[in-house]
């Protein structure tokens, strides 16, 4: 159970400038763990950190540990930490306040601005073979929850926070834009009784389809209005709900177009800072237009969705590398090959 | 099409004292439908008027058409109904409020005072062969969902606006007391991760499981506290939501104890008046005491959730009778047999 | 009581052509009242009608009495209507729903697609001596409320719908963008601990300090960003709150600045169709941005404010005129004097 | 700014047994700050743990400082301390969780099982010179705020929560059973349009209508369904809200009957364990009944309020007494003299 040996961790140094280098065990302070960590997924942004070195505000300005879809295993315990002990298996939830500001106390911590939060500069991810974290920041994992699957809360995460703040209830129609089919399998979860998706890729909406999406779109070049048409006599109503997931100016256009009076309009993908967007057309139809920063409160959810096995998430991971063949997994995300790339960080155990 | 010959009907007139009588085909006002009725589930309301006459305050004075478990087809509208016509299939919503007051405005209908409400002395129910009812309350049924369906939507509603106003969400845990097995049906749609059913009978249980229920407690003796201590121990966690079916004062007991601090009770089922109950407990943990009365806003729900083949309570109907042989269906019913029966009010079509 | 002679009115006809005339004495239906008028105030889209025979979509085709803004007498009652008696003093709600569709239902009726509401094209208003208006939407005065007040209960609605819709609370810092007095109002009548108006205008600043702003600011050439920057500094903290009354471009962006993380900003003021806004700012911080559709369940929430006098709005009537001379009051309203103008509808009483 | 000297302090240590005595004065962890104190209010708990040595399953089995409605002065911070440094004048809020648990990170901390709270066994309250308490959980007075102010945030906290928990909002009418006097003055700030209060106490009856209270009725041997008559006739309408502040289990009855159909009920005031009520009545009408555990995040909202100058506080302290005469202040609050005690905690600062 010993740390011992070297901690070879994923480094970018500056766009372009990726690599595999040796760092320090860390020391678990007073409500920290130790974690061996065991699976970390390859998520877009630590691709785009590699390529660009920075993504919007946040620049690389020094070396950073990548990585922030993790699960691994304690191995030891600060002196201030009870709830969890060496040899527990746990998801680790990337974002940590630093400080218990207004954010925190009324149970929003994701907008704290101070936070701490894995590979986004300049704080490290868990992208290596020993990490530390805080301790109240760690979920233990059932039995019968796999490290893959405590992996990929992170990217459920964004979907449950997502349909949390759209609201999505039982017999709920929802329009949910390309991408974002975690959006699917989490707006059908909580009982929407109709979700319809939108993409340019015929494969992406067979995806979607087999996750459970009820009508598919493929979008060709449609006015915004056009789009929202299809989406009303598709549903044979206005979805009371869309979720945006690609920022793209055309596609809010369409959004607030197609969603219902009374109903909420979710932005998840970013794009350019300004856009130009119908804003009366949503205001006097009292659609909301909310976004989503990360999530908050999510894993203990998503534990307990995963361990009532109600959600099989397991096919998400199409690609596994042992942590020593980082480069070259990253070289495959960036080719956009399968669906979700698992590295692995523990050489004694490379299982899901 | 037209609505010819005699209006044969279920008809209370005092407690025990129920009859088939033939009553005059109505006449559909401006903003009412005149129906031809085909499918009209016996709850047990029914025959509780029949057995007693009464259920609390509201007595049955003069006779009354039984039935609100309905569904059947449009054959004449009114002069200002423009959203339904001959031929339309419809479900129909028992409750219709009489005035536009401040429970309408505000979307909490069921609580308006003078609500028109099928089977509630003095108001008329529709276990008939004709009925006329507000066309804002008829529901259009998809081609997919049948009428047998379309009736079930009326028990489904309960479980539904209990679920809503218990706040399920995704990964709630969820404690539901005997009875209410549609609750867990609901409940399991709305994303709960786990649900566990408490009942004296092991053959109620048997079907909670079939249902969705993860788990199941067969109650002997137990102190309310004890009952709360083995649902805590079998989830893992206290639940954050319980629904309480019962009524009877031990049961809301052990429910107080068994809810999470933070959580909801809701009471579904109604006992005595008065109730002993633990209500600091409730208090300083703040547990939210909440009940419910019918329903409202549940048919569009519900109907979406049939129409997306998301839910299949097809199987809950067990036996079916013409409504020539109503008699014989309610002592059925009475003696407890089946789930729910069905009676078929067209002669001209039996099917589901 | 009777009413006898002739309907004096006060018609659009089409863009710049006003007049007042004779129109029948109409005759209530069974859920209607007949009202003798009594107070009216002139709106800002009353004169915009007038001036430019259309606001967006809503175009004057046919001659169309103003007027939506007002309180009159019941002199008769429908069959139907047990809640009012001739007598009895009322306010009217303009808009009222032809449907019981779902947004009724849900008590959101102000977004009924198929809404009556006086003087929108093509529905008369109440700027005449003889009304009929849907019982269910006027609300009886106390006796301690003039008809002036009763009148003014629709401007006041507007400032109640949008504090409702922001979520105005105890403690709320709010910033309010020009114009919008009756919001300034409202909010601290909500509890808000700081209201921050700013204007281009001295003397409305002025007027926003006598309503109960705590802060404001003349703007001149300012960015966005700066506007944000003054608001912050002003109030020591960033307002949780924003209600932006202009719709003009580089206010709302500056509204999207200004606001906290985790707010709420109100889009009452409408500008151009498209606009463009730094939506990623608004929702990388989860700020929602929600419009406003006039309001609905706010008259009885005025009256009791206004029967228990905690709110005195009498002083913002500054102008009153006798309906024969209307067309003079037009013209008052329309050069910008005075804060609200009244039409005094009843010859024989021309009191507040 | 030196702390030096001996730590006088206000110590129960078993029931009838209430010292002063000297404590060493603590040094603060990495997060906390040292506090010289200067106003701590005296409240009934105190009382009740002097004159009982326990309330409830809190028993005061080692020696404790009394103290939690308090305010002071930062003189020495911990190292991982940003937001104060010595000289700031702070309120105290009196819970701080220990762990950063499912309540916490939700925002109802409140609710955490393990939180510390001043003079609640076993942990020490800030009666006394010098106090060390979390960083997070010390809020800065503005210039324009006392001391006392800040110590009164304390019981006006427990308003802001029940009226928050209530859902007090613009024109809502109120019901406040007898002595939830702070609840009068909130629900009023938060836009109450009318307020009834019932006591057995005429004189406390009089300070109800001082504070806010609309309208007051003395309660004699009326049954509960008798009172909620009365305050229905005096409102001219059931109340949405009422705020129950005895525990009593006939003012719980008549709470519950005086609600509307879709209102709340918030328990404040707590009895004995087991009490018997009409939960049907509750339940069938829709009305909520909710408790509250102290409060949380009404600090801010305080604060923000008293810095706004649109309360005052100030008249609820009728007496003053330096911390050396903290004995003869118990007494004189045994005794049920005045509203409110303060005690002196800084000999060189006496003032408000």
């Amino acid at each position: 159970m010993a740390a011992t040996g070297q901690n070879l961790a994923v480094v970018v140094h500056r766009a372009g400038d990726l690599r595999l280098e040796n760092r320090p065990i860390p020391e678990p302070g007073p409500n920290e763990v130790l974690l061996r960590m065991h699976s970390v997924g390859i998520c877009g942004s630590d691709v785009h950190y590699w390529q660009h070195g920075r993504i919007g505000d946040f620049v690389v300005k020094d070396p950073m540990v990548l990585g922030h879809e993790a699960s691994g295993t304690v191995i030891k315990v600060g002196a201030g930490v009870t709830h969890l002990k060496p040899g527990d298996r746990v998801a680790i939830e990337p974002g940590v306040p630093r400080e218990t500001d207004e954010f925190c106390k009324t149970g929003r911590y994701n907008l704290s601005p101070t936070i701490f939060f894995c590979a986004t500069p300049p704080d490290d991810g868990n992208l290596c073979r020993y990490y530390k974290h805080s301790a109240s920041y760690c979920y233990k994992l059932p039995d019968n929850v796999t490290f893959e699957e405590g992996a990929l809360i992170e990217p459920l995460s964004v979907g449950i926070h997502a349909c949390k703040r759209a609201g999505v209830t039982l017999g709920s129609r929802v329009f949910v834009r390309p991408i974002g089919l975690v959006n699917v399998i989490i707006a059908k979860m909580m009982g929407a009784a109709a979700v319809v998706v939108t993409d340019l890729s015929a494969s992406r909406l067979q995806t979607a389809k087999e996750l459970g999406a009820d009508f598919t779109i493929q979008i060709k070049n449609e006015t915004p209005q056009e789009v929202a048409a299809k989406v009303e006599s598709l549903l044979g109503c206005m979805p009371e709900i869309t979720v945006e997931c690609t920022g793209v100016q055309a596609c809010i256009q369409a959004s607030i177009y197609a969603t219902r009076s009374g109903g909420t309009l979710v932005l998840v993908g970013l794009g350019p800072e300004m856009v130009t967007v119908p804003i009366v057309n949503a205001a006097v139809r009292e659609v909301d237009i909310r976004g989503i920063f990360r999530y908050c409160n999510t894993w203990p959810v998503a534990i307990s969705l995963l361990a009532s096995k109600r959600i099989n998430i397991k096919p998400l991971v199409t690609h596994r590398f042992p942590l020593e063949k980082a480069l070259e997994a990253f070289e495959t995300t960036k080719r956009g090959e399968g669906v979700k790339i698992m590295l692995k960080c523990d050489p004694t155990d490379q299982n899901p």
